[in-house]
């Protein structure tokens, strides 16, 4: 199993972790230009299935084990009056996770995936970034540990999604940091912040980025972000050992992510993201990381959502894929 | 059971046909902001909850029988050569989607959904419309109610799409002579035309609308369009008397009931669409109609396969209204 024991060698994993497997993707190439449709006309879904075949390494990829994982974790940052509501929300709706009364627990039903939910320390959240650093380097490693250790490595892909109060502003904050412009840009409502709620917001941000200047990508994580987030790196990273393709969610697990981009991209190349969210920041990060959505619905609810409902896409695509007859099987004639 | 007899009384249809039931809708609207989830966060998910309200008049809509109906036909336009298949693949695919080798099938079965393929007089296509009417009002009207009879009133949702080698050219050749502008606009590469098939394409289109100028809309669909355009229109018809709503499916697709929008928009109001096509013309129709599709996926392959994939969008918009837990009953602090 994956352990991570200094943040100063996860950039290094780019150049020793598994890559993807591009005589798989080749002959899944060859087979869908093969298939009872124009070629190409499948758009995304033949993108999708080549990218499945890619990173499980086969010419017919299937989907029998769906894995979604949610990590929850508290924040120092809400003291600073980021987001209207308490803390103990984080907790309350963890246990509406465990009773399958969360909009998670739906869609991994109607997807068939199977949903595990992890709360990283709710009652001992990180510092506030805006006195000094939200984690030391050794909860940071402890969260990225906890987070590939629920890692199913017989998956067959992984969904990935978080709660956590207060999160909206910690990625803010990671994003301006690696990326830079304004922090007003990457600044949004979150679960429903009003005008001065939003400017409270952008205040403690730029504060944090003062105080933590120029760090290298897993070092801002640390200073920044929070255990949801680290956990999420530490699970991308455990599926690509595994060879186990990944959905990422909305702006929040996107922004986890970013410290693995700046470290090196290559860290996320088995990543697809399930939609761009509401959120304004998102669509500016997946501009800034060379990704495109799956789904763009107009949603911002976060848990690992729009992952979720992507895999519906993505089960699609190989039922596609895998079930398809071949011009020559089904004797069509061509142009 | 819904019979057409003449196509000067289907505008007045919209006056007589069920409209949506807005106290279902609201009481639906009521329901979505008590869930465990910031309001309006599962954005355009909420939105297809109430529609679907709407439509089944309840509080909470059920999927437990899904249609598919897709329709096949042939083209008189085709001696123009505006398409480098041949017809008879337009019945190879027939032959195909009963044998279950198409992508249709495949996404019926992930998303639940029951098919039926209605082959059109495919021996008989319709007449090449720069040479006189594509077809006569009886011939119009029979595929109407071919369309009509077709739709299981006992469904909870239908969705639709065609299949018929030459039919982007008689699409783009409707929308022009309904919306206006310059043909070109309309215009794509189908199933693969290069470039001196889509000059072919908008010659024929040009002369087309030349031979049959301002029409009234339904009169414009017997003049240029094609039987399973005039099927799919008798279909939505009859869904909308049994306040079945629809999913539609891309370009041809939605210009095959761009007349009914022509001749009153209200007839569409119980209609989604699936996904917007590759095809250039079907955002440029969506813009003009007014509707917004659910998925954006490049995909430009028509059979209903938008259709079909964004009705597990729809399963899901209704498992997360029907599934979720309330703020009360989860016991969750508000903000």
């Amino acid at each position: 199993m994956m352990r991570f024991e200094t943040l100063a060698r996860i950039a290094g994993l780019a150049d020793t972790l598994p890559s993807a497997d591009e005589e798989a993707r080749a002959a899944a190439a060859r087979r869908q230009d093969s298939l009872t449709k124009p070629p190409g006309s499948l758009g995304r879904l033949e993108e999708i299935a080549l990218f499945m075949a890619a990173w499980q390494g086969t010419e017919r990829p299937r989907i029998a084990r769906a894995q979604a994982l949610v990590f929850a974790g508290n924040h120092g940052i809400c003291a600073q009056g980021v987001n209207p509501f308490p803390q103990e929300v984080t907790a309350q709706m963890v246990a509406n996770f465990a009773a399958g009364g969360a909009a998670i627990n739906q869609l991994c039903r109607v997807n068939g995936a199977e949903l595990s939910v992890i709360a990283l320390d709710l009652d001992r959240p990180t510092a506030d970034f805006t006195a000094g650093p939200a984690m030391t380097e050794a909860e940071t490693l402890d969260a990225m540990n906890r987070g590939a250790a629920a890692v199913d490595p017989q998956a067959d892909i992984l969904t990935l999604g978080e709660m956590g109060i207060g999160n909206s502003t910690i990625s803010a904050a990671l994003c301006a940091a690696l990326f830079g412009g304004e922090v007003a840009e990457w600044v949004g409502r979150g679960t429903g912040s009003d005008d001065a709620g939003l400017r409270r917001k952008a205040d403690a941000i730029a504060r944090g980025l003062a105080r933590h200047p120029d760090r290298p990508p897993l070092e801002t994580l640390a200073a920044l972000g929070g255990r949801e987030q680290a956990a999420i790196c530490g699970a991308v990273l455990a599926a690509r050992e595994a060879r186990i393709p990944v959905i990422l969610d909305g702006f929040i697990c996107t922004a986890a992510v970013a410290p693995l981009f700046a470290a090196d991209p290559r860290l996320l190349d088995h990543c697809l993201v399930g939609h761009v969210s509401r959120e304004p920041g998102h669509a500016k990060l997946l501009s800034a990381m060379g990704k495109t959505a799956i789904l763009d619905l107009d949603m911002r609810l976060g848990e690992g959502t729009g992952a979720a409902l992507a895999l519906g896409i993505v089960r699609a695509a190989l039922a596609c894929h895998d079930g398809m007859a071949t011009f020559a099987d089904a004797g069509i004639s061509g142009p």
